[in-house]
Formats: C-alpha cells, sequence, structure tokens
C-alpha cells in the first residue's frame, strides 16, 4: 500500500529510507517531523485508550483525574461560564458548530463594512487558552443530538458544513461530570410561509457577510443597463421586519451607508435606494417614551421609512401585509425575536412556561444530577415564581460568570465529579440585575437607558454623547484586546477613508 | 396592482396621500426621498434613451461626447490602465465579474489569517473613482460573451453567482470608442484529471477563503474523537503542488503558521500536520541557483517536505504520482502556472505562440481597430520578433500604465474616438523592464532579484534584509493609502498576538 507508506514516511524518524518521489529529497527530512512521534502517540493515546474500552468517544473521569465540564454553545453565556471555569480543578470540552463567539451587538455593523467580520469574532482558543493546550481540554466542531442523564453522556455528530470533498460525518459519545446547556435559541418566524427560504437573519457573522453580497450585488446589478425602472427601485428596497434594537440598528447602519458611501460610491444608483423597517407594534419596545421617540424621528430623518404591519406571507422578491398590500424587495432582513429551538424542545427536561430548558434559582435543571442551563436556551420554571429573563447578552453573560463560580467553588468542596455535589452548599442563588439597555440609530446617535425597568426611575439619554457612551461600552465589553484593537481601528479607518465596498 | 402602487410610493413627493400599510406614518415621509426624483430619471436617462433608440445597453457615443474606453477585468493590467486614464476626455466603462482588484502577491498570507481578505482588495471605486461619479463613466458586473470589432460593440451578459432570489442574468450590448482586453489568464491543469474538481487554486480571494475555512476544519475535525490516526494524518497533511513564487510563499506561510500558531492553538493535534510541496523540476526556477538553494534550505529548515515528481491524477483525498505512488492529502492547493483562458482562445484575433491574444510592440491588436490586449491574456505576435512577456503582476501594471498613457494622448491629439486614431502618431513602443522578483520562504526570511535576467549581473540577495525590502516594496505598492494601512496593522497584530483562528 503505497498510500499508507507515506504516512508512514511523514512521522519517520530522521535516516530512515524513504522511496519513490520522496527519496530526491531524503536526505533533507528535518527535525520538525523527526523528534515527535512518541509525543504524538501520547497525545491522542486517550482517544484510543477509551475507544478500546469499548467507549466511543471520550469516557468518563476517574477520581484521581479532573472532573470534565461539558459545556454546549459558543455564545456570550458558554464563552462566558468556559473563560472563568478553573481549569486547575476542570477540564473544558465545548461541542458546538462554531468554534468562536461572536460578539452580536456589532454585528449589524459588519454588514455595511463599518466593521470587518474577524473584528466582532472571538476565536473559543482565545477565551479559554487551555481549550487548545490542556490534555483533557477539547473543543470539538460537532453537534450535540441527543443526552442521557442517567449515564451522565451525551451523543454527537461532526459538522462539516458540506465542504467539498470532507469527511463523512461520524458519531461519538462525550462522558460529562458536569453538563452545561448554553445552546442558544432560534430566530423565531412565527410559522410564515417563506421566511426562511427568502429572508436573511441576523444572528451568525454568515449572516452578516450574505447580507453584505447580497446589497452589494444590487447595488451593481442595478446600474448593468437593460434593467427597468422598477426593478431597479425593487432590487434597491432593502427591508427589515422586527423594531426591535437589532432591526433598529440595522436599518440606521443601512441608511448610514447609503447617505454617506452609497451617495459617493455608488452615485448613478443613489436615487433608488430606499430602507423600510416593518414592526407590528412600537419599534424598541423596552426602551422608554421618549427614547423611541426619539429613535423615530432619527431614522426618519435618516430616511428610513416606517411601516407598522404584519406580514403575512414572504414570496421570491415581494412580501404580503395583513392588509394585502404587497412590498416588493430586493433584500429582506428578518428580525423578529427568537425563541426555543428543536433541538431545546426536542430535550426530555420540564420547560419553562415559554418552551426553554426549565431551571431553578442556581440554574440548575432539577430534575436530573450535575445539568445545568445558561443564556437564551433556558428560563426559571414557573414553580421557582420568578419570570423567565429576556434572550438578552447581558443576561446570558451574567449567567456563565455566575455558573462558572458555582462550578468553581463545588469543585474546591470536593463536588467537581458526577454524583458528587449533593455534599456541598450551593450557595446564593442568580439574582439578575439589569445594567440598562443601549441602541444606536444611525448618524452617530444612540440611545441609552440605565433603568433597571420601564416602570423604574433613572437616565435615560439620546444622541451623540449617548453614541460616545454607546461605543466605549461596547468597545471595553469586546472580549480580548485584539479584537478591542481592530475594532478601534476598524471605527478610525471608516471615518477617514468610508466603509469598505469589495465584494469578496 | 398594489406592488407598483408601492414603487410609486417610494419616490413620491413630500405630502402625497399614501394608503394602507404606510399611512401611519406617512407625515413622517422625509425629505431625502422627495426631492430626488427628477434627479433620479435623468441618471437614468441615458440608458433608457439608448433602449429607446433600440440599442440594448449602452449605445455608440457621438462626437460631442467623451470618447468611451471600455475596458474587460480588474487585474493588474485593467485596474493600472483604469487609474491613469484621463476622465477628463474619456468615460471609462468596466466589464468584470469582480469589483475590486486583488493584490495577489500578498494573497498566500492571507490564507493563514497573516492578512485579513479585505486588506488585500481594493474596490475599483477607490481605483478609478470617475467610476462611480461620471454619469458616463460606469462599473459593470457582467461578464464579457463576445466581440463585434466592426461594429466596435461587445457582447456582455450579468453575473449574479447563483445567489438565490437573485435576478435572472441578461445580456445587453456595449458600443466602444477604445475597447482594453485585460482580463487575465486561467490557472494552469495540463488536462490532469481531478485538479478542477479537488484541488483549490489561489488566484483570488474566494480561494484564499476557501483553503482557510478547510485548514481549519480539518485542523478541529482532527481533534474529534473516533478518528482514526490515519484519517487523521491524511486530514493534516497539506499538499502545494507547483514550486514558483505562489506554491513557495504559501507552503512557506504554511509551516510559519504551523510552527507559530498550531503549536500553541491546536496542541493537541501538532505533531500530524505536515506540508508537502511537489514540484516536476527546480523550485523557484525563475531565481539564480544561489537564491534556489537558499529557498530550499529555507523550506525544509521549517518543516516542508519537497518532492519531486509529476502528478498523473487527483481522487477525492489522494492524488498519484507519476511513480505510482499515492500521496493522501487533507488539503490540494495547485499553483503550476497559468494559460489562455476559454474566453481568450474563443476570440476571432491571431495569437502569440502560447495562444494568448497576440498584440504588436504597441499592444494593439493587429486585424482589428481600437482593440488593445493588456496583461496575462496578451502576448506578443510571433511577427514582432518579440518573446512572449511572463505572466507578472509588474508586467501587466506597466503595460496598463503604458496603454493609458497611449490613449490619453490619441485623446488629446483627437484620436479618442472610434475609428480616429490613423490621424495621431503611435508613439513609442512598449518596452518591459524586468525590475526584478521577489519571494518570502516563511519565518520572516525572503529572496529578492535584482537582476534583469537570469544571465544579467545583478544584486540577488536572501535573508531578513530581503524579508523587511519585501515588506516595504509590497506596503508601497499597494494601491490604497488604506489599504497600506490595513496591511501594516495586520502585520502588527499578527506579530503581537498571533493569527486569527476563528473559521467564519
Amino acid at each position: 500500500m503505497a498510500a499508507s507508506s507515506l504516512l508512514r514516511a511523514l512521522t519517520r524518524r530522521r535516516g530512515c529510507a524513504t522511496s519513490g518521489a520522496f527519496s530526491h529529497y531524503q536526505h533533507h527530512l528535518s527535525s520538525p517531523f523527526s523528534t515527535t512521534s512518541a509525543a504524538a502517540a501520547a497525545a491522542s493515546a486517550g482517544a484510543r485508550d477509551e475507544a478500546g474500552k469499548g467507549f466511543p468517544g471520550l469516557g468518563p473521569t476517574t477520581k484521581g483525574e479532573k472532573a470534565r465540564v461539558v459545556v454546549l454553545g459558543t455564545g456570550w453565556a458558554g464563552a462566558r461560564v468556559m473563560k472563568d471555569l478553573d481549569t486547575d480543578g476542570y477540564d473544558v470540552v465545548c461541542v458546538s458548530p462554531r468554534n468562536h463567539m461572536v460578539f452580536t451587538p456589532l454585528l449589524a455593523s459588519t454588514c455595511v463594512g463599518t466593521l470587518e467580520f474577524r473584528s466582532v469574532a472571538e476565536p473559543l482558543a482565545r477565551i479559554q487558552p487551555a481549550m487548545s493546550k490542556s490534555p483533557g481540554s477539547h473543543f470539538l466542531l460537532a453537534r450535540c443530538t441527543g443526552v442521557d442523564p442517567d449515564a451522565h453522556t451525551i451523543d454527537c455528530e461532526t459538522v462539516t458544513d458540506g465542504q467539498k470533498d470532507a469527511l463523512e460525518p461520524w458519531k461519538f459519545k462525550v462522558a460529562y461530570d458536569k453538563l452545561v446547556f448554553a445552546c442558544g435559541s432560534e430566530a423565531l418566524t412565527f410559522g410564515i410561509r417563506g421566511v426562511t427560504e427568502h429572508a436573511i437573519f441576523l444572528r451568525e457573522v454568515h449572516h452578516a457577510q450574505e447580507i453584505r453580497r447580497r446589497l452589494l450585488l444590487n447595488l451593481m446589478l442595478s446600474e448593468v443597463p437593460g434593467i427597468s425602472e422598477d426593478e431597479k427601485r425593487k432590487l434597491l428596497h432593502c427591508v427589515v421586519v422586527g423594531g426591535g434594537p437589532t432591526g433598529v440598528e440595522f436599518s440606521g447602519e443601512l441608511s448610514d451607508f447609503i447617505m454617506r458611501d452609497v451617495k459617493q460610491r455608488y452615485a448613478h444608483v443613489k436615487d433608488y435606494i430606499h430602507v423600510t423597517l416593518i414592526e407590528a407594534n412600537e419599534i424598541l419596545s423596552s426602551f422608554d417614551v421618549r427614547l423611541r421617540q426619539y429613535a423615530t424621528n432619527q431614522l426618519i430623518k435618516s430616511g428610513v421609512r416606517l411601516v407598522r404591519g404584519i406580514v403575512k406571507d414572504v414570496q421570491p422578491n415581494k412580501l404580503i401585509l395583513d392588509n394585502g398590500e404587497e412590498v416588493p424587495y430586493g433584500l429582506l432582513v428578518w428580525s423578529t425575536g427568537v425563541g426555543a429551538s428543536p433541538f431545546v424542545k426536542s430535550l426530555p427536561f420540564p420547560k419553562s412556561p415559554d418552551g426553554r430548558i426549565g431551571v431553578d434559582e442556581w440554574l440548575r435543571v432539577p430534575s436530573v444530577r450535575d445539568v445545568y442551563a445558561i443564556g437564551d436556551c433556558s428560563g426559571f420554571l414557573e414553580s421557582t415564581g420568578k419570570e423567565v429573563l429576556p434572550a438578552l447578552a447581558q443576561v446570558a453573560e451574567r449567567q456563565g460568570k455566575y455558573l462558572a463560580q458555582q462550578l468553581n467553588s463545588f469543585m474546591k468542596a470536593g463536588g467537581g465529579h458526577a454524583n458528587s455535589e449533593a455534599t456541598v452548599d450551593v450557595g446564593p442563588p442568580f439574582v439578575y440585575k439589569h445594567l440598562g439597555s443601549m441602541a444606536t440609530v444611525g448618524r452617530h446617535k444612540a440611545l441609552v437607558d440605565l433603568r433597571q425597568s420601564k416602570e423604574s426611575k433613572g437616565i435615560s439619554i439620546a444622541g451623540f454623547v449617548s453614541f460616545i457612551i454607546w461605543r466605549s461600552a461596547y468597545l471595553t465589553r469586546v472580549v480580548s484586546w485584539r479584537n478591542r484593537f481592530y475594532v478601534a481601528i476598524n471605527w478610525l479607518t471608516t471615518l477617514l477613508f468610508g466603509r469598505d465596498i469589495s465584494r469578496i
């Protein structure tokens, strides 16, 4: 077998004979490959041994080893819990189809080129360096497909995105001492036909990339001779459905892009591009009425058309409102909130009133042992008497922080391993304190609402000062120095040179 | 028709009544839309009028108007000619499936995250601002499908990349006064089966993106339990075919990435990743023997396996060499040089000895009037007695510069319009002076060969000083200040923080 001879050759020690095509340079066969086969064998010994024991994957830990925390997801909640876990006492295994955390509040800015895509994504290996170095910690590019709480194992399947010639996906199991669900939510479509097929959500970097490619494609196509006036106007009609912070910020960024960049770079078609924001109720309903009014005025001033309506049906290049009106579009962005994903719905756990994984006040899934749920995928059980918290980054992050502290203290008290937490004091329950809300509305303007709830008193301001607060707050919350630096540089170059419009 | 009523509403003047869903905010209908419908109508008048005249596209110019230069392509040659054309006298129309120029010598660096993709792409609108502002200049996202030199027109078809819900491609014509072919070349596969299907070229930004996604996918999959030692080694075997500057620079970047970043960020699998460079002859055959030897030693030192061999067949996860040896791979990059594209072959013009569009010493296509060809798609006709120039960025750029000067001087002498150049002195022919060659070989080392040809004397140096020269030379040649700035920032952050490994 020539193939296996090459594979052997690839780890052969210096001075071993090679044959055929490889012999020409054989005397150069160099040190980086020659001293490492022993280490390589050792590094993969764990997985193979366990396979040998008949466990297809990462087998249970023993008392002498570090306990294993398995985290499902790399969003705000999952990233924060992994960042704060004490890796002297725990091995961390993350199972997720995404190897980075996305800084979601800045995602809207990447669609129009204000920020680079890379600036809003933080690789997990930077968030928790042990993941790539510690022998028992791993990032596994896979989806969890099921859980067996009695056996303390999860079932997983690798993710390959259908990349050509990639390996066939394979299944494996991971045994856990503690299991953390942080697998997030799914965009709500309310069962409206055509949304998934024709609209673009704004939750992942690849969504932002698709929006950007689509927008630039439409701008360029509308300049090509042979297109009618009506088609041109349709192609350049950007419709956003949903007037929450995401929809409003995206509309603001888009109108800013149109007023500053399209006017200059696509002067031929600048009069055909329009943004329409469709919302069934009030925009930014979580903000106070004064800020809402300010946002409304600001959006209208920058050319965003606000429409109150309910979408009934989405077709390839037009949508139908509940009053029968047809709205043609060239780009449709959908941001009407989030709900429980099919995976969460399929889990054999009690649920919160809105269908998320039900947790008690310590963020535990009470029907089973050693299982926790944080972030958008979880909600307080009705029996706790607490309201389900909103699906916000700050909720998820605070829960991740709390849970890491809990798990660290369990571990220190000797309750790190499976089925051993009963001996440990669970400490105070998780309490959420809302720090306030922020949203940009384009043209260097933002809203900042520092009240703890809609009813309480506090600071709520709008305008350029808010915009500065918004940028500073986000800059200090972006996870690493590298990304903070990149975001600052992106903002600076956009200010100096305008946004980038290459369609790559 | 509700749809057309919305379209009408979108350009309606302030104060007009709207109906249905739009009435709620109608009193806010704002100024940006209200004053521009006249301008919009004027802006598109050109195309519509011509369509009215029965010309489906951009019709011929008249003596009173600016003459129109049509450039096919946005590579080094096309970008340079458009940058230098005098837009006071010419309208510039570019037809290309890509709205940006790619700074090809830095493309290899983007595959491993040393540089951002955006840093090596320059939007055409920045290279020639008239393209987006001047009423008669346009960038058209389309492919040229044919040319009628007698009628002075080209046939085009729009490009939509199969983006979902995009408009159906449509056909149109563009009349030219001067036509410049700058449509580049195609990667050579020598008819080897499977190359196009399984290998990745390294000529466009999307190639670099694919290589990066593939590399990171393989690194992550190889850590998932359930993969065998052999599969892991195969998955992490990166094979580069072709030892020219592109292949060598990519191999160097890759081994640098492995030694610096994989060792840190993918410690679990670092001993399984290897780079093999396959070349049928000498690597870097255009450099002198001393530099070649230096490059060979440097590559071997950084762990690149050099193999002399000819690839006979490429299969999904292995390739077969001419001696029958099988080489399994997880990533296959193909860079064995370039040749004439099918479009160039299909053109009804005489060809250079190697099948490119044949030109005379003034870069004219001699059999027809007002047609020029520059860059990789063109070559001197045998009758000129000159050798075909190599397919290099510096040849293409120099030809673009020369041709712009020629066209500008024709225009000033009254020969800008179609069929009028006969009255004008053609000036001196194009003479190419080779400025030297550069290539990096990883680990902060580069080769610089400042001799005009392999036979002549001159400076040829290798090492760290060359690396500094290489970086400085490229920094000063990247087209805009914005990109120069970004490239410098990228290099700095890679130095400070290491490369980025998020797979987005």
